[in-house]
């Protein structure tokens, strides 16, 4: 921090003493007043109509509209702006997708983006505890809730662990469900969390704008022996979802 | 979804047959390429070089160049722009941020943006277990990790559970600490893990751009019977910050 640190002035009511909230923020707030009275679902004004209503121009409508879309309170129906719902609130636990979910009342399905077999890079082979070059099965689903792209994933596994995966495996089912039919119990893992911007590819295939945050949580998971099992590369639209977790 | 999704398409190697990976991309990765190569605060060459080493326009390495600080893989250094450190990785565990930075090799520290008292909200209220309008105090302190600003909390606590609070605690130092010597021992939390955008007053005071996606984590602490202690609202800079937790 240099002495030029314009934050280094003196803090009143939390706002530093050059510091003004800037009309977008206003809207926004404003906005969001609104947003909260509405039902699910319900639409907002049109842009031209908020700016009457808030005597601001269409270019702070629009800003303040696209900072709530990002944050999840708005999203698009077609033509339409509407309230959203609440986040989804997954527990972060050794669990499916498909259980976390059905938990929360919404139906979980997914589109196969691609499965291949592959030769380990240094970092996963340490990860998974094989050799570099060893053979990888790469599983890589679009994730739906009720029909709406919610996610990526990712999915690397020893090819030599799973070697009927391509032919009794149906990518599209839970692949926890196959790993219990192969008598593999995952007994924990370890998972890393943090918020990332998606590559241009990533946004195109959920269908998203590249410049909404996501959750990206990046796990090894180990049978009963410790052996690991797998590593996943999951990204969710952070409009869309929370984690929580149970510290003791 | 709708028939007229464009991601309904047929999907080869992982991008829809519409689907071309754009310029500012192609960038991005030869960027990418080059910061990997570079050691820890090593500046990148200037945008007029770039552009013409990787014959695209000023605006496109400016736009590769952003996305690259959004992500936390650049940082400014005054005039420079030069390669970030990895993130800083946290335990999700019911210990404090002191603890947590220090084990990081950093020193933690705090400036106090305000201490206040004030009455309980409906939401707050129900969460610490008090009524409506019962007395709270607000911490409000901006984190820091060897004096760069790495994040903004907000605790609310019972007063009457504190009442000497104003007085004995020095707010630039450790709560939990404070709550040792009070003889007030957390014994689990509930903690809900997000990603927003900060507000324009939170991105002034942490000194940060408002569209630098941010981990929101709320909790709820508890003592060994199960009483609400405090309530957080922890805002980290999204670019410096990870998480971890390990799942059974």
């Amino acid at each position: 921090m240099t002495a030029a640190d314009p934050l280094d002035r003196p803090v009143h009511g939390g706002i530093p003493s050059h510091g003004r909230l800037n009309k977008a923020y206003q809207v926004r707030a404003a906005l969001l007043g609104m947003v909260d009275s509405l039902a699910e679902e319900q639409p907002i004004p049109g842009e031209r109509q908020l700016a009457e209503e808030l005597s601001v121009s269409r270019a702070t409508v629009r800003q303040a509209v696209r900072d709530l879309l990002l944050e999840g309170r708005l999203t698009r129906r077609g033509r339409h702006t509407v309230a959203a719902g609440p986040k989804l609130v997954q527990p972060l636990a050794l669990s499916s997708y498909t259980e976390g979910i059905r938990s929360q009342g919404k139906r979980p399905g997914r589109i196969v983006v691609g499965v291949n077999v592959l030769s380990a890079g240094a970092a996963t082979a340490v990860a998974l505890g094989l050799g570099a070059g060893d053979s990888l099965v790469h599983l890589e689903r679009i994730l739906l809730a009720d029909d709406e792209r919610v996610g990526l994933e990712s999915t690397y596994l020893p090819h030599s662990r799973f070697p009927g995966l391509l032919s009794d495996f149906v990518p599209a089912e839970s692949l926890y469900a196959y790993f219990r039919l192969q008598g593999v119990v995952l007994a924990e893992a370890e998972e890393r969390i943090e918020t990332v911007l998606p590559a241009p590819r990533e946004a195109q295939l959920i269908g998203i704008s590249p410049s909404l945050p996501m959750l990206l949580l990046n796990r090894t998971s180990r049978d009963e022996d410790g052996v690991p099992v797998e590593r996943v590369r999951a990204l969710y639209r952070g409009d869309r979802f929370s984690f929580t977790t149970r510290l003791r």
